[in-house]
C-alpha cells in the first residue's frame, strides 16, 4: 500500500482531516506570504489607522509604492531596440548586481512619454504648505518622480521636517498610483545652512557663508539621491510656491542641459491697489564686460555675488527680460543660474557639474554651478517668459 | 444544509477530491511564492547549471545575495544611542521614503566593527585576473563592499565586460556570505577612455585628452554608485593586482579624508639578475615652489601633469619616498593624489568633490581632486611605504 493510499485510507476513515489540509495549506500561503509584508499597507488585514510604521519602530521610514505586486520596473526605453524587451530591473535586492547602460539612458523633450526619471531635489528649511500643494499639482506621472530633502539638524529644521512627514504619509499611504516612486530625506547639521534670518539673509556681507553652506547641503542631497536611472534633475527651492502644472513637460521640453525659470513673486501694489508681480530671483544672469573686469581684478578668493548694488556689474539679468507679450517658450542664454526652479539633465551633473562651495571663477553654489557646466561644455538657458512664483516675505 | 456540510458530502461522495484539494493549495503556494522568484538562485527548483540569468533574458543582471532570508539590513551605528534600536532599512522597494541622518553615518579608524560600507571603484580598460583574484583575497567583510564598474563600450572594453560577468557570476552564486554586497556595472561610451594603448597613454602630450576623459568616466561612476549608506570610497585602478589582505582595514585605520597608497611595480632586474621593485605611480605628490611658479605663469587653461621631464616642478613624490626600513603606517601630507589605491571618506565626495575634466588650479582628473578636496578643507595624505603593485607593462 503505498503512501498515498495510505493518506486516501486516513482520511476516509477521520473525515476532518477532508477539511483540515486545505485549511493548513491556505495557512502557509498566509504566512510565507504575507509574513514580511504586515507593514505594508493595504496588504495586511490591519486598517490603515490601526496602523504602526515602520520609522515608528526603527527610526526609519518604509512605504512600499507598487502598482504591480512585487518588483516594479522601469524602462530604458530606446530607439533602436524595438525588438527585444529591454526592461530593467529598477529596486533590485541588496547584493545584486546592475547593470546601467549610460549610453541607453536618454533626458529627451518628450520625457514623460519617454518615461524618464526626474529627480526633484529641494533643501528644506522651512515647510510651506504651498510648496507642497504645488508639487501635488504638478501633472507629469508621479511614478517617475523621485523626491529629496536635505534639512538641517536645527529647531526650525524639526519642525520643518515633521510638517514635511504629515505631508509624505498623506500621499504615499493614498492610492498606489497617486504615489511618488521615491522619497528620500536626509537631515544634516555639520553647517547648517539656515541659521540666518530671511532678512539677514541677503545681506551681502553673510551672502558668502550662506552660499557655501547651502552648496555643500546642495552637494550631499545630490550625490545621496541621484541613480543610474535619473534623468533630470529638477532643483525647486522650498520657497517656490506657484508653477504652471505642466512645469516639467514645459521645461524637459526645451531640451536643454541646465534651464531655468524666472522667479517672480506676487505682491500688494500700495500705490496702485492691486496685486502685481515682481522680479525676485536675480541669479540668472548673463555675463558682461564689466563683470568679467571687476573678476579679473579680484583676489582669488574674493567672490562676486549677483543682485547687489555694492558690485554693480551690469550684467544683464534674466528677472529683468520678461515681457508677457512675447512667446513663454522664448529662451535666453545664461552665465550663471539660481537654484529657485531650474532643471538640469543628469549627465551634466553625472560628469561632475556640481556646486562649489569654494569660490570658481569667483562665483559660488549654483552660480558657480553654471560656470562648472559651462567648463564641461553644456549650454545654460533660462526662460524669461516663463515665471514661477516665490513666496513673499514678511518684514 | 451549509457550505461546509455541503464539501465534506461531496469529498465523501468523490474521493479523489480529498487529493485534489491539498494539492491545488499546495499550487497556489508555489505560483504565489516562487513565480517572481524564478530568477534567484537556490530558491527555484532549478539547479544552477540548468538556469537562466536574467540578463540574458532582458539584458540586465539580476543576483540577489542575502543573508537572511528577505530584505537585509545594515545598521548606522551610532555611540549615543545604545538603548535604541537604530537599525535602517537598506534597500527598500521602490516608492518607499529612507529617512538617512548623515550625522549618523561614520567612517571612522575602526571600520569593519563599525561596519562601515566600502565602495570600491574601479574604471576598467581590460580585465585582468590577478586584480580580481587580490579583490577576492581582501578580508575586509565582503557585505559591507560595494563594487562599481565604467566599462567603455569599445572593442576591448566588451572583452574586459565578458571576463568581468564570468568573474563576477562565480563570486555572486558562490555561497551567500561571501557574496558582495552589491556590484554595479555602467557601460559608457560618450568618450572612450581607453582609445590610448600602453604605450602612447604616458605620452604628455595626450595625457590631457585622456585624462579628462578619465575624470569623466569617474565622475558618472561616482554619481551612480555613492549612496547615502556609504561611509567609504576606495579609487583601485583596474591595473592594480597585489595589495596587502587588509588593505581596507589597514587604510581606513588612519582615518583620513583622502589617503593614497604607493603604487609600485614588480620587475626583473637585468642588471643584478634579481626580481625588484620600482616606483610606478607619480601622481602623488606634495606642491613645490617651483611648482607653483610655473603655474602661476600659466596660461588660464594649461595644465601640469606630474611624471614628465618636460615639465620639472621639482615637486616631492611619494614614490621616492618609500623607506622599507620606516614603519609601513608612515603618512605624508599630499598635494596631488593618483587614482591606483587612494582612499576618500564618502563625506568628501558628498561636500562635493569630484574629477575635474577641466583645468581646476591648472589640475585635471585625480590631481585635480585632491586640489578640490583641499578647497572643502579636507586633508590629503599618501603612505609612502605601504606598497601596493602595478601589474608589468609589456613593451
Amino acid at each position: 500500500m503505498g503512501s498515498l493510499s495510505l493518506i486516501t485510507y486516513r482520511i476516509k476513515k477521520n473525515p476532518i482531516l477532508t477539511l483540515l489540509l486545505p485549511l493548513i495549506a491556505l495557512c502557509s500561503i498566509y504566512f510565507v506570504v504575507f509574513r514580511t509584508d504586515d507593514s505594508i499597507i493595504g496588504i495586511g488585514s490591519l486598517p490603515i489607522s490601526g496602523h504602526k510604521w515602520a520609522h515608528e519602530v526603527e527610526n526609519t521610514w518604509y512605504f512600499p509604492y507598487t502598482s504591480r505586486f512585487k518588483m516594479p520596473r522601469y524602462s530604458y526605453k530606446t530607439q533602436h531596440n524595438w525588438l527585444f524587451n529591454d526592461r530593467v530591473e529598477d529596486i533590485i535586492p541588496e547584493g545584486h548586481i546592475a547593470h546601467y547602460d549610460l549610453n541607453k539612458l536618454r533626458s529627451t523633450s518628450d520625457a514623460a512619454v519617454d518615461k524618464e526619471r526626474v529627480l526633484i531635489l529641494t533643501p528644506l528649511q522651512s515647510f510651506d504648505q504651498r510648496y507642497w500643494n504645488n508639487i501635488l499639482q504638478l501633472s507629469y506621472p508621479r511614478e517617475l518622480i523621485e523626491l529629496g530633502f536635505i534639512i538641517p539638524r536645527t529647531k526650525t529644521g524639526e519642525e520643518a521636517l515633521k510638517q514635511l512627514e504629515i505631508a509624505i504619509k498623506n500621499v504615499q499611504s493614498d492610492k498606489k498610483n497617486q504615489r511618488f516612486a521615491k522619497v528620500t530625506i536626509l537631515k544634516q547639521d555639520s553647517q547648517s545652512f539656515d541659521k540666518l534670518q530671511e532678512k539677514e539673509r541677503h545681506a551681502l556681507n553673510v551672502q558668502k557663508d550662506r552660499r557655501a553652506a547651502m552648496a555643500l547641503a546642495r552637494n550631499e542631497l545630490l550625490f545621496s539621491t541621484i541613480g543610474p536611472h535619473t534623468s533630470w534633475v529638477l532643483w525647486l527651492d522650498a520657497d517656490i510656491i506657484e508653477t504652471p502644472i505642466t512645469l516639467i513637460q514645459d521645461m524637459t521640453a526645451h531640451d536643454k542641459p541646465v534651464l531655468a525659470a524666472n522667479v517672480y513673486q506676487r505682491y500688494y501694489d500700495e500705490d496702485n491697489k492691486e496685486n502685481a508681480i515682481r522680479p525676485y530671483d536675480f541669479n540668472n544672469w548673463q555675463e558682461s564686460d564689466t563683470g568679467r573686469e571687476i573678476a579679473a581684478g579680484m583676489q582669488p578668493d574674493e567672490i562676486i555675488v549677483e543682485g547687489y548694488a555694492e558690485i554693480a556689474t551690469y550684467r544683464p539679468l534674466m528677472a529683468h527680460y520678461y515681457n508677457k507679450n512675447n512667446p513663454i517658450g522664448e529662451e535666453m542664454m545664461l552665465d550663471g543660474v539660481g537654484g529657485g526652479c531650474t532643471l538640469v539633465k543628469a549627465e551634466v551633473h553625472r560628469d561632475g557639474a556640481m556646486f562649489p562651495s569654494f569660490p570658481f571663477y569667483h562665483l559660488i553654489e549654483t552660480e558657480g554651478f553654471a560656470k562648472m557646466a559651462k567648463r564641461l561644455n553644456y549650454e545654460v538657458y533660462g526662460l524669461p517668459n516663463y515665471l514661477v512664483y516665490h513666496k513673499e516675505e514678511f518684514n
